[in-house]
């Protein structure tokens, strides 16, 4: 069960944070106000696993358990030590600690002065620490309990780098009938990290879904390689992280860093490695909500089932924003549900019992039920009144409870999840529901959200991404970077280099015209005007070569044939080495108005052929590429080849922040052409230059 | 306070539905497990205030009050009856009533048959009635209370034409802790409409803010004016609707049908009454407690607190996310904060105390305070756990208790508004905040969405839309429409009629190439190829119209000079006359790619110069107007000039569906030009013509 720790030798396993043979909390207090005296609550729930030591230098009983006043006076060296003691006193305690031969850390106190040096000791010990700033460790197969807050036992396990959002995640899940599996706040990560306890939870039984709050991604790769072992363990992880409004603020190097918020790579980065992620905490819980439901939504179809016309509006509303179908159904079951049903009812999806629910409880089991078997929809989401005619009438509560029941059978008996909205959604009906995976929601909007992340989730198996070490210098010009995509077989126009007059001349004579005209060594051609296009002869040509030199000086200068084939759509196609979460590629809707339609899609390089053709599809402008108001199709599988070979390329450059765009690219029925192309290796190409030498 | 019925003397004002001076239940039950039970219960909840009469076929008491068998027994003709009978029996009951000399009726039960006959005999005896299919009514100033289920009393009215949608509205609006002025489920509408309840709501005084559901909008502008009239009275409203997901089900005629889906028709026509449309209950309920507190939010800027950064970053994200902004502090008030707080807090916004408020509640109260006090932010929004203490730890209630007293004071006296998030919302404290008019929501997007729905509710004043009656003829082919459009002071190319090839030599001697040739009466001219574009020289020009005329036959053809200007951009203009909201103006990104790009804006017609101009910034294209990447800036206010005109232009036409379409218009430095416009009358064409004989 235990994994050992990846910094090696000596250093304990992660399986004392999960089942410690021994716990002392110093810093126990008796007082309830104060967080020693939760700590040493919930460590003490723990007893009969245990031996659970309370420190305090006030000589007092805590909770009716004797205390002693420091770690030196206790029968044995435990295996995890707690620190609630103020600020000040932390080093002095974990050295004691350390000295005394603890080698398990979990730092509550915050604001800890002179951290590094603190994670210095303990590395040199041999010690591991979460935290400090943690507000702790829950772990529900141990009876593990060293934070503050109450946590029933369920499938959930947060792992958060905010202490109040894990504890707000925490509560949320509560409200909604699921348990905590396991808890850890990772405070400040002086040693151990989110990434270190996601790659521990993989083992962990009782866990089905992990919700992880995460802030920085300074170890983004370790981060999904950890989410990776957990799908591989059947875990769902829900990714929750901050950054939306950020998109605005940031400077962009080019086009495609413009397209990109940050959230979008950590997205790339969740499909990649099978996560979701969500944007609030109310989001979080509910999706996983569903993902521990007997039966697990599955696929887009969903049949909506309601006892209100207006109900199953609003619901059917709500699961097409979530990007869920509501597809007709087929004559033969329409009319099977007409047999079933009142001749008022709506028996088209939406369903509208229009008033036969609350006459007799057992149409919702009829009708949900000859909707799961239809085989035409891949799940049912029943909203409105059901689970709330108990709570209005004592006298409907028997009925209801046993069409509740009956319900509940129906997803194992098809195998196809059921979902409710439900007016009632916290009544002993919800209850009855609830305990037999049946997930309720107390508003539509949660219900089909909820629906959504978990088909969307269930149709990410997460893919494995080679990660070879780069191994290219990346090009330093324009020239070179032509030079290198067309050896990835990524077409331009024919060119020539240009450095004089002669060179021109020559060129002209191989060349066809329009010509366009570029200075191959700026970084931003366009913007420094250092690219002519248009020229239509010779003579346009060289008056304009002889402006641009005086311009900008001697160079290397590239004449190249202007792409002008009718029936052309432009794209842009970018990749960049993220330093935080590794290679990216994207595609885009190009040309100069990219910005402004923000169509565009990013995935983690390198992509495959398959990958890359979702990626085009997933485009806005899409249509554009495929005949659109009756103009040829476009050659896709030549745009497909070239995100596939950028997506490749960007795999092999060094460097930290290396990016690469072409832009536009044109397409047409007779295949792609790059008709310009940008590299920057900035702000740390001299760091690299460095190395080369080295 | 009564309003006479829009319907004409002799039948009863709506008052009779507001405070009845006696009421009579027919179809009351002893079984707590029917309907007539509850309408019994709650109707003699009333019984100080009126005469309250049970009527049913069984000889029984009903919670220990007596019955009669049938109205007829009564010692007085009740002024309003509430119908519960088996539908087979509504029409006796009502004939009885009527007969008897009852004029107002409330139609309970649903399915009722043969329902036109009896709207006729009703408005024949100058009765009113509510329903049939009516889940009831309810009063809060008159107790009156003829309704399945509870209502508390409050500030919400609530109109809907769906009965278990404005029951979950009421519900949702109990949990919030908001109460209910007015309930009216106005059934299937035989007689009495959601218009004519509106109206009639202008002047409940408890009422601050009115809930509607509505499904149909076939008294779309009696409900939009009725709206102005609620507005007018200092009353809110917000609209819920379905139909988000009928988008792609519709068949447009035009580009701007296809660019505009229903429910962005609804959003115009909010704009323009004043009131707001939002997507589910929940979110209704939310905006309302905003809009219900102490001190309404209004302006854009939000300050984020809260005692974690996760919390506060989550929290600034939701707030960017539903349209607000968390802008930077000034220096001075970032010193003041961090005067008040320890050094380890952020003391920009989004601020984070950082654990100083678990330390000392009173920094959070000297925060909001600092905050609402400095005029850099018009709301604050305080997340996390603040609300939570006293529930986690008895010995904290108190000091949370104290601290949320002093923080519910800050609005009132800074007359800027407080909401909170918080991991608490059923909490004591969180009651004391609410009954305190603070708004407390148990999620952080809820409470962000609450806030942004309304600053952006009192950004709408509404306006009052002149609505002469439509008295012009459309235009009935392309040079009709041209005509009219350059009347209105749009301009086109200068072209030519043409009939026959003298017609054309003559104007191929006026005007100059590259050409345009067009078939004028065709309506869809480009898809029927009746539209000849970048014709270079007068022999192609020839050549084409004696192809065009073999294909289409002889007909009225149209040459114009074809726009070639540089720098141009291509919007689209359209306009149409609903038959439900009336005449709107659309504004697009244009050309062949509009559809894709979803990019534009839809106002009721007709709009002023002031809101043309900001349907144009509200675009995504429109930095394409203003000097994009260096290009000359459009001529704005030619575009400004087009949209009036066109706005003005439909209003006049007549037709239940009329649409006009400008696509593209050409806008550049030196003013725009509209390449081809559309008049589609279609499908009442033909009934208007005859009128037009009539």
């Amino acid at each position: 069960m235990s994994t050992p720790s990846p910094a090696g030798a000596g250093r304990p396993s992660f399986a004392v944070f999960r089942d410690p043979a021994s716990v002392a909390v110093v810093g126990a207090s008796a007082d309830p106000a104060k967080w020693g005296y939760w700590l040493a609550r919930g460590a003490l729930a723990g007893r009969e696993r245990r031996s659970v030591h309370l420190v305090t230098r006030r000589a007092e009983e805590i909770l009716g358990r004797p205390t002693v006043a420091s770690l030196a006076d206790l029968p044995e060296v435990p295996e995890l030590v707690a620190v609630c003691v103020p600020a000040a006193q932390v080093g002095l305690v974990v050295d004691e600690a350390l000295a005394l031969g603890v080698r398990a850390f979990l730092g509550i106190t915050a604001g800890v002065p002179d951290a590094p040096a603190l994670a210095v000791r303990l590395a040199e010990a041999g010690a591991r620490m979460i935290g400090p700033s943690s507000l702790g460790l829950f772990d529900a197969e141990t009876s593990l309990h060293i934070a503050w807050g109450d946590f029933h036992p369920g499938g959930l396990a947060v792992v958060s780098q905010s202490g109040q959002i894990g504890s707000e995640l925490a509560q949320l899940a509560q409200r909604a009938g699921l348990g905590i599996s396991r808890f850890v706040s990772v405070g400040s990560q002086l040693d151990v990290t989110a990434a270190d306890l996601l790659e521990d939870l993989a083992h962990h039984t009782s866990t089905t879904v992990v919700a992880v709050y995460a802030e920085s991604f300074e170890e983004g790769q370790r981060i999904f390689d950890a989410v990776r072992l957990l799908r591989r363990a059947d875990k769902h992880v829900l990714l929750l992280t901050a950054g939306d409004s950020e998109a605005g603020a940031r400077a962009a190097l080019s086009h495609t860093s413009a397209l990109t918020a940050p959230t979008e790579l950590v997205d790339a980065a969740c499909r990649a490695a099978g996560a979701l992620r969500v944007a609030t905490p109310a989001a979080l819980v509910d999706v996983a909500g569903c993902l521990m439901a007997h039966v697990p939504p599955r696929g887009r179809r969903v049949a909506v089932l309601s006892d209100s016309g207006g109900q199953g509006a609003l619901a059917a509303d709500c699961v097409h924003r979530s990007g869920l179908t509501v597809p007709r159904l087929s004559s033969e079951l329409v009319a099977k549900l007409g047999a079933l049903l009142p001749d008022t009812a709506a028996t088209d999806n939406p369903v509208d019992l229009a008033g036969a629910g609350e006459q007799d409880m057992g149409s919702y089991v009829d009708t949900v039920d000859a909707l799961l078997a239809s085989g035409e929809a891949d799940s049912v989401l029943m909203s409105g009144y059901f689970g709330r005619y108990g709570m209005d009438s004592a006298a409907l509560t028997e009925t209801e409870q046993h069409a509740a029941a009956e319900l509940a059978a129906l997803p194992g008996r098809h195998g196809r999840a059921l979902v409710l909205h439900s007016m009632g959604a916290d009544s002993d009906t919800a209850t009855v529901l609830r305990e037999a995976g049946v997930p309720v929601f107390p508003t539509v909007d949660a219900a089909a959200g909820a629906l959504a992340g978990a088909v969307e989730l269930d149709a990410r198996p997460g893919r494995w991404i080679p990660r070879p070490a780069p191994s290219d210098r990346p090009p330093r010009d324009y020239w070179e970077t032509r030079a290198a995509l067309q050896r990835s077989g990524i077409a331009f126009p024919e060119a020539r280099q240009i450095r004089d007059g002669d060179q021109l001349q020559a060129a002209l004579a191989e060349l066809r015209g329009p010509y366009v005209l570029k200075a191959s060594w700026l970084e931003h051609k366009t913007e420094a005007g250092g690219v002519a296009i248009g020229l239509t002869d010779a003579a346009v040509v060289a008056e304009t070569f002889t402006a641009l030199r005086q311009r900008l000086g001697d160079g290397l200068y590239v004449l190249e044939e202007q792409d002008v084939r009718p029936d052309v759509t432009e794209l842009l196609i970018g990749a960049r080495r993220d330093p935080r979460l590794g290679p990216m590629v994207t595609i885009g809707a190009g040309g100069t108005e990219a910005e402004l339609h923000r169509d565009a899609v990013t995935e983690c390089a390198p992509v495959s052929a398959h990958l890359a053709r979702e990626m085009i599809r997933r485009l806005r402008c899409a249509p554009l590429l495929t005949g659109w108001r009756g103009a040829p199709p476009a050659d896709l599988e030549s745009v497909v080849n070239a995100v596939v070979a950028v997506s490749e390329l960007i795999v092999r450059y060094r460097g930290d922040r290396v990016e690469l765009e072409i832009n536009p690219l044109r397409v047409g029925p007779g295949g792609c052409l790059a008709v310009d192309a940008l590299l920057l290796a900035s702000p740390v190409r001299s760091r690299h230059k460095t190395e080369e030498h080295a």
